[in-house]
This record gives C-alpha cells, sequence and structure tokens, in this order.
C-alpha cells in the first residue's frame, strides 16, 4: 500500500488533474465505481485502477487490471469529487479517430464543462451518431464534463478539430447544418431533418463564431413564451435533437 | 464608503450567504448586472445595492434604491462567483403565495442547484404558469440556482410545499400528473396533454420518492436510443415540456 503522496507514482497520477499533462501523456482519470464500470464495458484503455484502502469492494469484475492501494489520505489528494467512492482509473485517451456517419452535433467553444457533459450524454441518449468540438472547446477530459457525461463519453466519438473544415465537408456530402439563435425566424418545428443533420451549438456567452454562423445551412429558434431571453445550451440541445427525432418517427 | 469586512451591514449582508439567515431575514442575495436588471424588471424588493469600488456604472436606471459603496477587497469577501462584477443586491423574498393556474412542474427533492435553476428558466421560456417545490429540494435562494435561473426565478411563481397535498389537490381539479421513469411503458410522445397538467420531476440519483410515484396518474419514458441510461434531470424537464407544447400546438 502507498502512504505517501510524495511517491512517484501518486505525484504522476495527480499531474493528470491537469490538462497539459494529460495531453502529454495521453492519459486522463476517472473517478467512482459506475464510470469504471462504463470504461470497462465500453473497452477503454484502462493502465491501473487506484483504490483507497476504506474503498468498497467492486460489484463488478475488472479482470487482469492492476490495482494499487492507497492510504485513504493519499486517495483525497488524487480525488476531485466532493463525497470520494475510493475508486479511481487512469484511461488511455483513443488515439484513432473515428469515422463519423449520421446525425451529428458541432460544439463551438462551450466553456461550462457541465454542459459540455451533458450534451455528450443527450447526444448519446439520443442516438446521435458523433460529436465535433472546436479546440477551444473545455477539456473533454476534464472531470468535470466527465462525471456529466455519465460514462456517455465512452459509448459515442468525440472528436476536436476546426469546426469550420468540418462544416465545410459536412455540406459536401449534402448533410445540412443547422445553428441556432434566440430571435431566428424559423423556428426548430419548421425544419424536419428526415436525413442525416448536422446541429452546431455556440458559446453560452458569445453565441457562434460569425465565420461559422455564415457558413450554416440554416439558423432556428426555440419559440420562448416567457420572458427568459434564451435556453441554457444543454437543454436547447436536448429539446432540438429529440425535437427532430419524434418528427422523423412521425414521418415513418 | 465601507472599508472593512468587519462593519456590521457588511457582516449581515455577508451571513445571507447561508440559508438559515436567508431564511431568519426574508431577503437574499443577487449578484451580477443581469440579475440585478432583472430583479428591477420584475419589481422584486430591493433592500440595497452594493457596489465595489471598482464597478462599472449600470446601464440602467436604479431609482431611488440606496447603494452602498464598499472597498474591492470588502466585496470580494461578500462575492460568490469567479469573476465578480462588482455588483450586488440584498432582495426581498416574496411574502405572499401566488395563485398558479395553467401547467406546472413539481420538483421532489432535487439536490443540485444548477438543475434547479436551469429547470426553472427552462420552464419560465416554456410558458408553464408555475413550480411546486418540495421542502427538501435545494434552498431556491441558493446563489447557484439564482444564476442558473439567469432571472427567471423572478418571473414565474415558485412555491415550496408538501407535494402529496399538492398532487391531491391538482387531481381534484382534474389537471393529471405526470412523472418520469426510465424503463416506464408508456412514451412522452403517446401522452398528449391538450388540458392543463402537471409533470413530478424526482431527485437525481434516488428518483421520485415511492409515496409520490404511487399516487401519479401516468408514468412517462423519453425513449433512449444508446447506452446511456438516463437523461439529466433539467435536460429531461426540456424535453418533456418543450415536446408537449409541440403536441398541443399541432393539435390547433
Amino acid at each position: 500500500m502507498i502512504t505517501s503522496r510524495n511517491n512517484a507514482l501518486i505525484k504522476n497520477i495527480k499531474k493528470l488533474q491537469q490538462k497539459k499533462y494529460r495531453l502529454r501523456e495521453s492519459r486522463f482519470l476517472i473517478e467512482g465505481v459506475h464510470l469504471i464500470e462504463e470504461a470497462l464495458a465500453a473497452d477503454v484503455g484502462i493502465d491501473m485502477l487506484v483504490k483507497s484502502e476504506e474503498a468498497p469492494l467492486l460489484p463488478f469484475d475488472i479482470g487482469e487490471h492492476r490495482v494499487v492501494e492507497v492510504e485513504a489520505s493519499v486517495f483525497t489528494t488524487l480525488s476531485e469529487t466532493q463525497t470520494p467512492q475510493g475508486w479511481l482509473a487512469v484511461c488511455k485517451m483513443p488515439t484513432d479517430t473515428p469515422m463519423i456517419e449520421g446525425d451529428v452535433l458541432l460544439l463551438d467553444g462551450l466553456s461550462d464543462p457541465g454542459n459540455v457533459g451533458t450534451i455528450i450524454r443527450t447526444a448519446e441518449a439520443a442516438g446521435m451518431a458523433g460529436i465535433y468540438v472546436s479546440e477551444d472547446t473545455v477539456d473533454l477530459y476534464n472531470d468535470k464534463v466527465i462525471r456529466a457525461t455519465q460514462g456517455a463519453l465512452f459509448h459515442i466519438p468525440v472528436v476536436a478539430g476546426n469546426l469550420k473544415t468540418i462544416v465545410f465537408s459536412l455540406q459536401e456530402k449534402g448533410i445540412p447544418v443547422y445553428s441556432t439563435a434566440a430571435h431566428a425566424e424559423c423556428s426548430y418545428q419548421d425544419v424536419q431533418p428526415r436525413q442525416a443533420y448536422a446541429l452546431l451549438l455556440g458559446n453560452e456567452a458569445q453565441g457562434l463564431s460569425s465565420e461559422l454562423a455564415n457558413i450554416t445551412d440554416q439558423t432556428v429558434s426555440i419559440p420562448i413564451f416567457g420572458k427568459t431571453e434564451s435556453l441554457n445550451v444543454a437543454v436547447a440541445a436536448g429539446v432540438l435533437m429529440y425535437g427532430w427525432l419524434n418528427q422523423r418517427e412521425e414521418q415513418r
């Protein structure tokens, strides 16, 4: 059992709380029983599990994975949650860029990790094929993003890239790219994507960059019946994805 | 200008960061230019505004409201945001219980302030008539709730009470009460509330208390097409409220 927070392995694991070390090592941390179960189910590469001396037994099989036991106080220094469950894992980032075919989301510069994680969770639930995020979107391997995805990050391809290039390449394939704005003339109910579509969402405060807004095929709004100016972006994403799913079902 | 954080007024304002003092004084804090503008527009009672010596001019009229200027370091002790704008206000809680007639939300023991605030924002935007929350739901005047509502809290009645009593009283008026569950047999698309309805949402982890689940008229689910087990409760609320709005419009 590791009893010192100055142990070299512990120090290296702790560094993965920072984006720069995550990128350097191509590793990230997940914490808690549910996320570890999801990662195992999705065949995410796991370097090692770390358990606190006080951690409960896991209710599933972890195969041959290495388990490092640490003193409770050492676990606390590694934990980023308010009520640690005593389990975390060091995971490998995916190295291959997956093919994405079907409905896609594009996230332009979203900064709130809870929003991004919730959107990934909703997109996976709604059966979207994948998500593209701009380089300035909050880091996907931020612990708050991963927690908010509830593990969905392991089940849907999420790829960072230049959104302008991606929009053009989607349009070349005949896939319409929709964006949202508070006062667009067209309501989302009037758009009925029958085939694959792309939905582009902008930053919580600034909205979409004008460079991207100018090249989308159609801007739609969600009608507001109160005095609120706009919806939270994660809620808007859910309303649009499920709204369009339903329209498609009705057409069948 | 107040220069000491030990000033009695400053200490009393700071106490309002705690629920127990908010209840005792029937006062709460709001922070930032946008929320102050919304509170003024909604005629929320404002005791006083507090401005940091470094705060910018406000871009709207504050009428006869008292403004207390404080040193920047004093403002910092009062602020609960990461990037303070230098303005906050001490507001009065509403004293009268408003009549709510129309579509309503019921929140049973929700614990995440961001979720509750986002749900209030979405409900106001979707034109719901009001929201009932159980006594064990996170305090509505928590700063994170207020911030997530983006001011919608000032534009829609939100009333705390015994949800069981409220469900019975709604049902007596002929208003159907729907709840949600991950694996309900009935999809929300198959329910088409033509008249006023009530939507009951449960705690993020535990779901609805069985006492309430047993007395609702119908449990509905939102279909999941991926491996995710459920949607975030604020996203689910948005999908349901807007989904039912659209169905109602189509029937007209």
